[in-house]
């Protein structure tokens, strides 16, 4: 099958996914793929300000799970991606990405003082509530390309902001991570009973969408 | 070759693209590949809150150029696509949206109250600001679509933050259409000139990445 109509497909096949079959888990691989994936999603800089919590631990999902009004995705589905942003972020998380480039690249880190010095400027140029959305926008391009990648090799997933951040945070230790959480993505399989994937997907047409200059 | 080499393949393929060759466009199938996939994009609720425009005009990409700091890209891509909010965001726009999931489903409104009266709850318990945050994150969800396709059918891209959005507003005439833009891609083909595609990828080991629980 040609490339462009596995990935239509692929796009067409998913939606959020209410209903999932709490018996069927990811396999070894098929996890591994979404991490590889998650890992290279890009970021502005580079710098992915933000971690992503993956929870399989039963008793654990079950708190976020009233911590999300109840919704079933959060027990019955395989893997629960928490992408959660560093909170304080500061110019001290640009040198660890610098010390980064430094290692991957073998070279010195005076080689790239102008990129760091660029990036510290930006830091240093924005309020804490600015990064947070900023590092937020980033860690939203990773739920893209997670969400891709699984449709592409048919795995589900349902992106959720319906949750209590701060009982999730709670939950999951992020305070004493300097992280927040900011979206999830419940993965696994749909449930046949979940009457969702038959739905037609509603979407903006082209015209309305696409502007052409 | 197998589904999952095939995508960590395109991932690892695809980099912050700095020098495109400008004699290479991308073809009508090419281009379509990319809007229908962005249109597919999910986003909280549905509700697209954004436009997408794609410029060719060489005139309008030369202003362009001169608004982000006089970066190549801007003009030696073949498409360049800028994501804007729906600035000025109200529960006019949920109606809109709820009219186009009953004409869709060949529905009633009323079939759907209750998930149109939550939408318009969200909506009117956020400020204007909350909402451009929430707007744009769900743009960033179509950024990572834009870029998974393209990489997966070998277009280049460049997703680029560093430009003067007032200017940008003004030069695409967003203000009279209620949009602001909040982020841009560049797309079509690498020169082979263009050293960053060189460079190893930098990314957080797994390790500093995912935590699991």
């Amino acid at each position: 099958m040609e490339n462009s109509t596995k990935i239509m497909n692929a796009l067409n096949w998913r939606y959020a996914t209410k209903g999932f079959d709490n018996s069927k888990k990811l396999s070894h691989n098929q996890l591994n793929l979404l991490l590889d994936a998650v890992q290279l999603a890009p970021s502005s800089y580079g710098l992915q300000p933000y971690q992503i919590l993956v929870v399989t631990n039963p008793e654990v999902k079950e708190k976020l799970k009233a911590a999300a009004y109840g919704q079933p995705q959060l027990t019955d589905a395989s893997h629960i991606f928490v992408f959660a942003i560093i909170k304080n972020y500061t110019t001290q998380h640009v040198d660890e990405f610098a010390n980064n480039i430094a290692a991957t690249r073998s070279i010195e880190i005076s080689d790239i003082q102008g990129y760091v010095d660029t990036m510290k400027g930006t830091v240093d140029s924005r309020s804490q509530e600015e990064l947070a959305n900023w590092n937020a926008r980033q860690a939203y391009i990773a739920l893209g390309i997670l969400l891709d990648t699984a449709a592409l090799t048919e795995i589900d997933a349902c992106p959720m902001e319906g949750f209590n951040n701060a009982q999730f945070d709670e939950i999951l230790g992020l305070a004493d991570k300097n992280l927040t959480s900011v979206v999830i993505a419940p993965t696994g399989f749909r449930s046949t009973d979940d009457a969702y994937q038959h739905l037609i997907k509603v979407r903006k047409s082209k015209e309305d969408l696409f502007i052409h200059i």
